[in-house]
């Protein structure tokens, strides 16, 4: 218990990670990770020996949930909140990984003069879904900064991506349906070409809510569209797929 | 049966249009009304008396199975094959539709200037899902020209669409999903803005092979995505709602 409490500051807590066993630090009032980073970790595909970099990574979930199903060689984790980068340094420690995974504090638009073009096999993002409103601005906390476009706009978020790229890499993201046409029309003016989406709905008769997109840098334009990714079969109740993202992959991982 | 057989050509036979117990002239072995068409004109919404255009009207079902359906002022069809023109507004005549639908021999690029510019309320569309490929230039056959893009492409027909309507009318498609980063990109090139998109699968756990798409002119951006529509609930079997647009509405209208 004493490394435990070395590891956590004030307010923080330790959550189950849930795939795979792993840990991660959140505070209790704060910024915590929501069920849209674990479905976009779900959605990536990342091969082994590949370089990933994950834009705006807050706690590290995605590296960590990444790290836990797949292979990359090195997963960088950008964040530009100071407290955030911290504590997602803390859980990369926790869960011994810190060969595969390195945080780093950075404004994500200067990721690719600081690590370099065209370097990353793959680039993932949970951004700021919603643009800035009038009197927003004040509102500079961590939540607002995960939530709105405060220090990056979706057009800034797709730029990095394709500048970190290397020619056919591929940028994962997911975002709020709605914007769809702004994520393709942002694509297209920076070489990233859709080529997968699919839907997330809460049940299966409601619209969609997120999207969750992969864009080829350099590919010829071809959308393949899969079937909805629908998260409760009933209020409360997660469908097969979405509980085996929470729990049945940490038992058969566990079980090897 | 005498008027029948006036009304009919070599090779020409009279189907049921099902939906709501019009019938439809369709040869033989010529291009014939597909699902596609069907799902189209269930996807559009068009109030009572506005003006309605159809781009590439082929045999004229949109516009029947639609005036089966709703109240619009006027329906034009236009189509570019002049065999196909002849049969569609026999078609119509048939149904008794004469005052409501109008079917005009027309290339569809033509039609902002012979019909005037921010004329319709809605615009509707099926048109060729698949580019000219290098050869195929010489099967100017009625498929091939209903099929390919032999005498329009994607953009002539969206700025054909956006030229057509009034500021805010709808423009309505039905197109291959894979298509959708192009229809996106070619509608906001011409003030199309998608607002309501549907997908259709053939069963539920198969990707997309349709898009059914609204755009509105001059609109904001904020896209609505629909439940996908699934055709089959195993081979051979309609699912509860596709069913329904072919038989069930016949019923429903017949009884009134």
């Amino acid at each position: 218990m004493d490394d435990v409490h070395v590891i956590l500051k004030e307010g923080e807590r330790i959550d189950d990670l849930l795939s795979p066993s792993f840990k991660i630090i959140q505070h209790q009032h704060q910024f915590r990770f929501t069920i849209d980073a674990v479905l976009l970790a779900h959605f990536v595909q990342v091969k082994k020996n590949e370089l990933m970099v994950d834009l705006g990574t807050g706690t590290g979930v995605i590296p960590l949930v990444i790290a836990g199903r797949q292979t990359p060689r090195q997963i960088v984790g950008l964040e530009i909140q100071n407290a955030l980068v911290d504590m997602a340094r803390r859980s990369v420690q926790l869960n011994g990984l810190g060969d595969r995974i390195a945080i780093e504090e950075m404004d994500l638009k200067e990721a690719p003069t600081r690590l370099g073009h065209g370097v990353a096999d793959v680039v993932a993002s949970n951004p700021p879904y919603r643009p800035l409103g009038k009197g927003d601005a004040n509102a500079l906390n961590a939540v607002a900064i995960a939530r709105h476009e405060v220090y990056c706009t979706l057009g800034d978020v797709v730029k990095t991506a394709s500048k970190l790229l290397k020619y056919r890499g591929s940028f994962y993201m997911v975002h709020l349906a709605e914007r769809l046409a702004d994520i393709i029309t942002q694509g297209r003016n920076y070489q990233l070409e859709p080529k997968l989406v699919r839907f997330v709905q809460s049940f299966a008769r409601e619209e969609a809510k997120l999207v969750l997109i992969q864009m080829v840098k350099g590919a010829q334009a071809s959308l393949k569209v899969l079937p909805p990714l629908v998260v409760y079969q009933s209020p409360g109740c997660y469908t097969e797929e979405v509980y085996r993202y929470y729990y049945l992959e940490e038992k058969e991982q566990s079980d090897e």
